[in-house]
Order: C-alpha cells, then structure tokens, then sequence
C-alpha cells in the first residue's frame, strides 16, 4: 500500500490473454531458429532495458510469457510497473535458461512496449495538468482483446479509468438523447433501467442542455467539444453539483488549458488508441 | 483478382477475434445505455466515414462486429480494404436495427481505426520509397491477439508480410549466431533442422558477416543497423545471390535514402507497433 | 419500451451459456433414446406449460436450446420473459421435428424453471412491498457460471440488481474497514482508487459508522443485520443524503416490515441462491 | 477406501467450472473493493462455518478456488465432503495472504451453500427411508453447467446416480414408446441400437405397460406417478425381474410410504432442482 | 428408420472438432496458394470420389467443413455414411465457389479417408463373423480427440460401440481385481459405488474365474487372451447368465473361429488404432 | 544438441491438446472402476514396455498425461522419443500413486501407440532409402487436430516435414495451375501474393513443366506420379536449379528405386495417415 502502485487484473485473465499471444508467437512447430541453433541446457543472465526513458507498464504480462514458458526463469524486477525507467536503465534482469529466454522475448517485449507506450503517453499528459484538479482518464477506444490490460497501464501513467465496456456504467450520447426525446426523459429512463451501483452519465454539447442534466442530477456530464469559455461557464453553472468531462479535441498542447477551466475529468481517446511504443529490448 | 486487394485472414479467425472482442466490451450485462433510451424496433441509416485522409483496412471485422449482434443488418460497403478514403468520405453504409449498431460501433470503429491506422502508415511508407526496387515489410511487433490483421492491415497498405511467428521461417539472429558459434555453423544447423518449405534469413551486422551468410545460401540477409555505404556495398557484393532486408532505424526520413542503397525489403516495427489510429466514425 | 420488459444478456454470451449446457448433457454420443425410438423426420407441435403459476424468466435460453439443435424449428412465445403465467397456462408452443425437441427438453426446461422460479421469487418480494419506497435487489450468491441469467431473472419478478461482480462497484465490508483502520479511511481510499464511474458502498452495523459514512459522502450505506428501530432510525439520520440498503435475516415475512423502515432497498440472497424451481413441461 | 467418502468429479474438470466462476465474478477489473483496502502481504487465519446444520459437499470446488488464485494459501479440511457439519462448526480453515482469501471467499462460498444444500436435501430423504431397501437418485433436472459437481453432491448426501445424461443410458419415456408403437417394439429398437455396456429403462404408467417391459426384459422399469397400492403390485409382479424406479409427485412426506412399498429406487427431481442452500460462511 | 443407417455424433460436437481441424490447417494466413491463384467468384461441379472400394464414414463431417467455410456450397450426398462405395464411385458432389472447396479440400478427405478406414476394417470384421451371433466391438483404444466420429465410423461398419470412456460403463481389469482382493470384492465393490444404470464387466483369464464373475453376476464379462477351447467351455459354463467377450490376439484371420466359440462379443483394438486410411480424393 | 533428437511442439500446445483428450475420456464422472476398486492411497512402480520393436515417440504427450492428473507421479524415460525400443523393452518408468497412473494409462497410450507408429513406419522408408540423397517427408494428410505431434513423430522417425498447413508454404497444385492459365502464371502470381519469407512448390505431371517451372525459378518441384525414367529425367534436367520431390504411389517396395533416380525428397501420405499403432503397453 505504501508504494500506492495499481494493481494489474487479475493473474487469471493475464495468464489468459498471454497465453493466446503465445499461441499465436508459437505456432504448431515453435522457434524453430532457437531449437535448431541454442543448446537446451544452455543458461544466461539477460536484461531487459530501456531504450528511451518512459513509464513502465506490462511486466506482468512480461513475466507471465516468460514463466509460461518456463516456471524455472528467476525473474528480478527493477523498475516496476507504475515508475519511471531512464534510458539505458534496466527493467528487469532474467535468469534462467537461454531458449525459453529467446522463444518469450518477442511476446514479452509486445507486451511491455505497447503498455509502457500508454503509460508514458499517459504520464506527459497527467504532468501537463499538474496542479489542476484535473484528472486524466481513458476511454474505450482501446485495441480489441486487451482492454483490462491497456486500462491498467492508463492507470500506471498515473490517470484514472473510466467505464470498462458497455456494461458497467451509463453513457448516454447524442444518438439516445435523440432516441428518447432530450436529456431529461433518456437520464429518467436510465435511472429507472439501472441498478443504485450503476452512475450514469450524459453527454452534452451546449450550455442549454448541461442545466437539463443537472436539474435530473446526473453523476457525471460530459462536455463535448465545448469552447473554453463555455467549458469554464460549465463549470461556474455547475458548481460542484456533478463531476464535469471535457472531451474531444485534446491534445498535449491543449489539455493544460482546458484543465484550467476547472473540469474535474478530460478523457483522451488517444492514449490507448495512438500511444507509440515505449522502446524496449533485452540485452544478452 | 482484377482489383487485386489483399485476401484477409480465414473467417473463422476473424470471427474468433471479433467474438472475443465484443465480449471484453459487453461483459455480462450488455450494452445498458442502449437498452435502457433506445427503442427495441428503431431502425436507421447510419454511415461509416473517415474523418482524416487514409488507407482503409479492418471493415472485414467491423462487418463481421455487426453480423454477429444482428445479421439482418445490411451493410454496403464503399471503400474496401486496400483503398484510400478522403477526410469526410463514406467508407460504408448500414442499414437496420438501431440497437445492435449502436451496441456494435465502438468494437466496430476500434478495429478499422486500428488497423487502417497501420495501413496509412505503410502506404506513406510504400509511397517514400516508390520507384525503387525496395519493398516495405513488416515485423513480428505486432500487438498480441492481433497479429493475423495487422499483417493484412500491412498487406492493405502496399507492403509484404514478413515471417507470421517463430514457426514459420527461421530468422538467425545475433544471439543464435553467438550460440551457434558463427553464422556458417548457424545456417548449417538450420538448414539441417528445418524443412525444405522453411526459409532461412540471417542477421549481419558487419560486410564480413555478409560474405559468409552468402557462402552458405542465406534465403535472405538481414543487414542490421549498416549505414548507407555499407548497405550500398552490401548489394553490391551480394548481386543477386540473397535478398537483402534492410532493418534497423528506418522512419520515413530515412527510409528513401535506404530504399536507394538497392536493397530488396526495408522493415519497419512502427508499422505495426506504433501506427496512430486512422480517425473513424460513425455518423447518424 | 411500450411493455417495458427486462432486457436479457447479451445474445452472444446466451449462446455460450447454452452451447456448454448442451454439451454437457449431449455427451459423445448424443440422445441415444431418441435416436433410437423417434423416425427422423416425425414432426410435432408442442406447448411448453406452466405447472403451477409463476413469473417466467429464461424463454430466451430455453428458445436458444432449441435454435442451436435445429434453426427450422418454430417458436411461437405466448408468455414472454417478465410476464406471469397460469397454473396450466401455455407459455410457448413448438412446430417442428420431434427429435431435436425431445433432446433439448430437458436443458431448455431446466434453464425455464430454474430463473422462473428466481423470478417468481423476486415478484413475491416485490409484492410484499407494494406501496413502499424499497425495491428489492439480488446479491453475489448466485449460481457458479450463471450470474447474468441469474440477475436477468431477477429483473423479471421487479426487482433490480446489485452490483454484477467484485469488479464494476466497491462494496466495502466489515474485514475491509478493519483493514483500512475504519470507515472514513476505507471509503476514502476506495474514492482515491476507483475510477469516477464507479460507485461505492459501505457496510455498517450500528448508527456510529452510519455517521461516518455520511460524512464521506458513500453513495450506498448497507445497514447489516439491523433492528427496525436502528433501521429508521438510520432513515431519519441519512435524510436522503445517500441510499440505504438493508442486508441480514430478510424474509418473506419479515420483508414489508423492513421496507416500511424507509429503507430504498432490500437485498436478498436467497431469491438467487434457494429459489424453488418453477414447474414447466412440455407437453406433446 | 475404508470412510468409504465419494469420489468428486475429475480435478480437470472441477478446475475448468471454477475457473469460469472467478472470471465471471472478478471480469476485467478485478476485485476493486479488496485492492483498495487490503495491503498486499496482510495475511490471516479464518475459517469456513456452517451457520445451520448440514451435510458438506463442495469443498473440492471451494479449495480450487482459493487455490487457483494463491496457491500459497494453505487450507486443511475439518468436516470432508460427505460428512456433517455442526450449526457453528468449522468446516475448514484457511491460512495465507488476506486478499485473495477476501476475493475468492464468494465464488468459493457460492460452490460450497449450492452443493451442501443438494447433500443436505439428499440426507433428509435418506434418512426417512432408513431401513428399507429403496435409494434415493437425482435426474436429469440440474443446474446447467454443474451437473458434474451436483450429481456428486447427491452421493454426498448419500443418494445415489442416474444416468449423467442423454448419452450413458437409454431411458424410454412415453413419448418415445408411443412413437416406436408400444413398448415392446421401444426397447427392442433400443436394444438394436445401444452399445452393450449400455442400460435400458422404460417409463410405464400402468400395471399392463409393466408386464410388457418385463417380457423384454427391461434393465430397469420407472413407475411413473403411481399409486402406492399400484407400487405394491408392481413390486409384487416384478418379483426382482428388473429394478423398479418410482418416480414423480416424491416429497420428505411421502416418501416413506413409497420406499415401503419394496421399490428399488426413487427419484426426485427436487434435490438437484429445489434444494435450498446451506448457509455457510467465512469467519475472519 | 427405413434405412437404419447409425447416427451421427451431435452436430454441436461435430462442428467444434472440424473448427478445430480448420484452424489447424489455416492458420494465421489462410490458404495462401488458393488466395494467389484462384479467382474470388470461380465456380465449379466437383465430386468427391472412392479410389478404392470401401464402407464410408465421415460424410457428415465432410460436410461440415465446407459449411463453416461457405454455407452456399451445395452439397449432395450419394454414399452416405454407412453405405459402401465402390472404386472409382461418386460419394458426393459439390456445387459453388471453387476457392473455399479447395481451401477446405484436404480438411474434409482427411476426416472421411480415417473414418472410412475405419469403417472399412470393421465391415471385414463384421463380414468374417457373419451368421454367427458375434458382433464386432470397439475399444478405448482410439485417437485423441476423435473418440465420437471414430465410434460411430465403428457403427458405420456395422460393428457395435463399447463404452465411450472411463466415465459410461466400469469394466474391472487385472489390476483392479488385484487391488480389490479378488474377483468377487472387486465386483460387490463397484455394484455399491456405480449407479443403477451402469454396467459392470469384469476381465477373466482362466475359467475358474469366470465362475466367480458369474456368482455375483456381472453384466459382462470379458474373455482375456483366452484359447478358443477355454472360450468354448465359458460360453458352456456361462448359459447366458451374462454376456462373454473376447478379447486379445484378434485378427481377420483369427476373427471367424473365435465368433464360432459361441461368444457375444468381440472386441478389436485395430479398428480405431490401426485402420488404414480409405483412399478418397476430390475430382474437378 | 548432441544427441539431436527432434522437438517437441511447444509444451502449451501438447498440454492443450492432452488436456482435450483426457477429458474425453474422464468425462463427467470420471474413472468410475479405479474410483470404485483402487484405494487412494494406494502406490505402485509400472513401466511403459514395448511389446514389439519400434523407435518411439509422443513420451512427450504421455508424460503430460500424468502430470495432467498428478503432478507428483515420477517418470524416468528410458528410451525417449526419437530413439528405438526392442520388444519388451521398457521405455519408461513411473513412481506415484496407483489412481492416477490406472486412468491415464488409456490416454497415454493412445498418444504414444499412435505416435510411435507413425515414427516406426517412416524408420522404415528412412532406412529404405539409406545411402541415396532422398529425404523422406511428410504430407498434410494427418490426423484431425494432431498435425503438430504427428509432424514431430515424423521428426523421431528420421523424415524431414513438408509444410505444416495451408498457410506456411505455397503448394501450386495442377487445379491452381489450370486456374492461373499454366505454371508460369500460377508462379510469378504466387510470388506476387506471398512473402518473401514464404517458399513456393509446384506440382508438374510432365516434364514439358518441369521445364516451366525451372524457368521461373520455383524453390521446389514435385514429380506428381512420374514413372522412374521421367524422374531420373527431371533431375538431370533440374541440375541442382530446385529441389526435386516425388509424390504419388509411393510404398515400401518402390521408394528405393524412386531414391536412387536422385530426387531431393520423397513425399509419403501413408507415414500419418495409415501408419499400424506400435504395440505398447504398461506394465504392473
């Protein structure tokens, strides 16, 4: 609890997902190059390092690809998931038998450099609203089959999460306010539809319906693509009364600004959708 | 055969895929927005468009999301895999139940951002190097689960596959020439280990590497990080008898000033690893 | 929406769910009775009865029982999911051949009679507190593998769900609080780690921590095992600053007393984990 | 061998049911609650309790489920499956870390009431046929998804089994005799067409239909919802020809009177159907 | 019935084994010499043929390759499972696209080349042993994973299935007898811990054991390497009190006397573990 | 790697597909003879023997099948896969608990039977062709869902594998051939369509083709039923330009004189698809 990192999902689903990637990495005939040209008993000392500097996300997924392999590989973890490597630093230090090293480093490495790409992404833009009451979120634009895994590392560069899937919460866009005839009726039909454990949130795009939202005492209301000046009148109107989302339109050059408006929350799709590889290797 | 568009990968995996990822994104309760504003009979009209300019690729899971909520949704598609759309432009129309479309549109929009995304970014690469013999193929930094369509978003996009897994061709690497103690023993224990439907590429980081990679009937060589001289010398002193793989720092700054050195193949992991999703949406 | 019945899980995760029960009662080798007794093209129409009066739930497992074993068989629905049934009332009637309908009876009847006897469970709940504010909500203990259909079932006798797993809202118990050094502490690390969409409850036992929940703002305030007079004593204190839950020694005799506390909710396990089945048949 | 307990269903499959109940209670996120508020390496004692008297079964679920999420915590069993537990007696205790105690605890719960529940059912009706030579079996009305692990918790209640499914034993129900044209001609196609490792019954609701099963000598003939005088008869006229089975309208008060009457077997539907849960608990 | 021909294993069975098969086949990139070479929209008439005279099996699974890679190829059956083929004869004819009737091509042959193998050999079996009472049975000993199609490629042939597996029927060999003291405990031992409807056969290897077998009357019993002296005495001793199979050293050559010592049963392993493969090919 | 005996398939393939196989056989009751006659308790030695002489392989898929079902038996290989055993000779030696070993007992032999056939058989036609420059290898015409282990029992047999499926090599059959308009169309557009990393083959039924595919550089040519003097005439044509295989009637008898017309690789179906089981057996 002291070092306060967040906490992977569960072992279960990560052993299911890399499982899979393996299977795909592997095939029916396996590494044929390492079977033909590495002696099976032979051992190593690798490590698995830093290109660039970053936020680390995936060693879980990392190690997992690894002891799926082989339970035997000691496996030391540096710069856990959640903090920073320098470039050139080391991550992780692996011991163990060199074919199973070489066979997981690929699947390994995918893992490890996807995630820690949104995590440091993540980082940059939780550091540019440093000092607001701004919090970074995610969103479901997420790469299909690793959701739970990508969300973590959202949560490892330091921003929070936002709604798992279709399931968990409400979020009633343009379209079903459209379907149910304004904000008040689809907020009213969601409420009356939902579990008490569900929030339920509303999207809107101008002043005029944010006075709807908050006269039926929605949770959360997201601001879609608003100015900055309405944003910051949204916040002014709304006075507390709900948490409120910027959304759209944010980029690193613009989220400071738009955290100044005094929104609690700014979600951005491109952190798990368009986050570049953090740069990682393993070094014999 | 006449439009010559890339096949996709076997149905049945696209559906095992899409499967999966409607799943993470249902979850068991289902898509409770939908459910709770949207009427159950309501039909409508509704397109996909690109928002930026790209290279389309991923409708055949975007399709095959809606197929499996509701079959009866007819879907015309407009601009294939393979073919470019223009900021604005229609990529597909559909035509049916509301529910299932709006349930179905972010699974939907997440493949075809994703994978046309990476098709975009080959293109621009195809089109940097255009007019050279250099073709532009992709690496095994693909994200997990995803491989199959990201080389056939690679495909889209004008380049060729590389090897698909561990399985399928032999790439010698440092480490195995290392461990095999020289890359002549390398290639001769791979070729001895591997069926005669097995290709073989080495890896070289040095002109010297080279010429004993080309005594032993490398498929393919790999030169590793050269600079442009080498590369240049390295064509020269092969002339014909192995391709030549160019790897190792390539960009789209970079990579027409290494297309010219003659080379036969450049790779490039950002394809696949680092591409920033093509910006698609679902208009009502 | 005009009917306004409950919405069931999604098709996907239906078929699955099915797609196992048959398997487990198929085997290798299939219904060999039937097989054996039955000509293979004998058709019939057949009803699917009520035995006793009930709320009927699981239609749409029962109904994919049949589809999986033969498309071609109709299936005319005459008392939907959510709505009651006479002793000896038809609730659907079958048209087609004889086999694949005698060798998914029993797997469709046991998904009919085990979530309509959840469902006529809850409405007897429900009934019980006709006029009250409370609703009446299901819990975790439900049965392994069954949990969406479960909690559907619940939606069809009126009540509404609780949280669906440990994953989509906290609910924060004795050994938690203890954990974390009290309820103000618990609550408040639950808020640092949750993500905004995702509401959390409290469970307290005695006034005192009824106070401290309220002063950090829980959405939920699970009274455990409470007296009446400490119930509405609760009910006054909380003065709808937060949903108050009863939990603990709930039954049909006890429930409307309960309710008239003033509590919003009521949860009770055994309407998912000891609700006598509902007698259906099927009758030739 | 020498406490004679019952064998549980395969570990392959036990494992395969339970890790499907923890990811349908754990989903992509995890157990929120726990991660929130429990410290990593906190570690406890605690024990499982039955709060009412009953017989256990179900253990070997409840264990998988501690196990496959920390195969570290150590679990010694005081009352095995098949015996009975005390209101208040420990059942098992458990030691290790707190957090995966806290996240397995419902899911292991879950196995654990569901199945002492059909054991404890299962006993009631044992014991009030004490003394006879009647057992009581279960049928094909289980839970789907857990008939493996209910039909074992009928022989920790000390029933015994019917047939598992469609497919390991034929049993001719009046629909199948009246498409075959009778009886006799019924179980002479089955015996046609089953393997001979495989048993024949036959349902009859009428003395004559009994006559007729014997003169083919059926393995074992269902009374189906016949009169106790009938009963009598039939048992007279079998005179141990072939196992009677009595079946339908069998409850705790009625069911001595029909074992007195020398049938073989009788069947009740309501313990795999209808038993209520036992309440057990985690005590910390 | 008219055509008595065996039944099928479930289609839901069948479909995931060929899925299974399919992936195998197809991997990550598909067919990719059809892809290259053949046409999107060719079409054609093709027909699957004998090369040899043979009794056919597989058929149904045949078809269900082609149906999971285009619904819209026709096919018609003209030998159906369980009839025989002659040399050069039709089996089947195919209608549709070409591409995804040579992608499925090889899948398909392979499942009715190894099941009409077996179904060939059995029909030898059966032949050998015709006008006396000895049916033809199977084993255990069958290929992993194909158990279902291979016992009903047995029936095809005429021959008579043993039980599925370890879980359908108990049949008590040496070293149970051993560990249970003796054919008679071993025998009481299993009649109290088996269900009603499982049946017991015991392995003999001498006659002295046969009586004890039959004073506790086994269902079966099973005639261990026994010489057909031995054999003929057993079936003498026997009367009919219990069904006698042989077993061991069986071959076509062997198979007619051993049916004449007046035995029930035959049981030959070579059936499913040794059957070449029925040559069948598709002709364009 | 001094030995050089073959790989095995990735251990998460082989244990996937025993862990399909032991449920088959376990189904939902399990080993209901070792559970009724065996104490738990109970241990034993037992070796896997060979009852005639034959080169091993699959110990990889027996071994799994035991860990699968108790990690604690012991297992000591005697002859591993790849080597020959003699008749009666042991092959391995297991430790552990008599339970476990009795239910896997089937499983594992069925793995190893099948496996070592296959092996024993290619030993053979290996041995047939000693001293020629021929390679015997292997055909897609394997087991439905065991290709990965019977491409290895190939490998312990001294056979080299042809391509694993559809998707790793280009085959250009006589169909794709009559498609594309001739040889060389179908090749320059295979090379067009495939990787670079992708060989391609084609099959010529006369020498005119053969000429064809020579001039466009095809990697492999195989000789589709050639008489010997056509094929002694392919490879003096061929002159080392590409390998040569010979397919087609291929048999014990004629594969010596087909090895000495000097051709690169002889192609035989019969080695997966009709190979006799080795005779193994465990003994207590």
């Amino acid at each position: 609890m002291s070092m306060d990192l967040p906490e992977p999902p569960p072992d279960l689903l990560v052993e299911r997902v890399v499982r899979n990637a393996l299977a795909e990495d592997l095939g029916d005939a396996g590494d044929i190059t390492t079977d033909a040209t590495i002696a099976r008993d032979a051992t190593a000392m690798v490590r698995i390092a830093a290109r660039k500097p970053g936020r680390i996300a995936g060693l879980v997924a990392a190690r997992m690809a690894f002891r799926l392999l082989d339970p035997d590989i000691r496996i030391a973890i540096v710069v856990p998931d959640g903090r920073d490597a320098e470039a050139g630093g080391t991550i992780a230090a692996l011991d163990g038998r060199v074919r199973p090293i070489l066979t997981g480093e690929r699947v390994a490495l995918n893992f490890l450099g996807h995630l820690s790409g949104i995590a440091t992404l993540t980082a940059q833009y939780v550091a540019a609203v440093a000092g607001t009451k701004a919090r970074i979120t995610c969103t479901r634009k997420t790469t299909p089959g690793l959701r739970a895994l990508e969300k973590y590392a959202v949560r490892c560069g330091g921003g929070v999460n936002h709604r798992f899937g279709l399931y968990d919460a409400l979020l009633i866009k343009d379209n079903h306010v459209a379907a149910a005839g304004g904000i008040i009726p689809a907020i009213e039909r969601a409420r009356a539809h939902a579990g008490h454990m569900v929030r339920i949130e509303v999207e809107v795009d101008r002043l005029a319906q944010l006075e709807e939202a908050l006269s039926v005492r929605a949770d959360t209301i997201m601001l879609d693509n608003m100015s900055l000046a309405d944003m910051r009148e949204a916040v002014r109107i709304t006075a507390g009364r709900a948490r409120l989302e910027a959304s759209g339109g944010v980029s690193l050059s613009t989220v400071r600004a738009i955290a100044e408006t005094g929104v609690d929350l700014i979600s951005v799709g491109a952190l798990t959708h368009s986050a570049p590889n953090l740069d990682v290797a393993l070094d014999y």
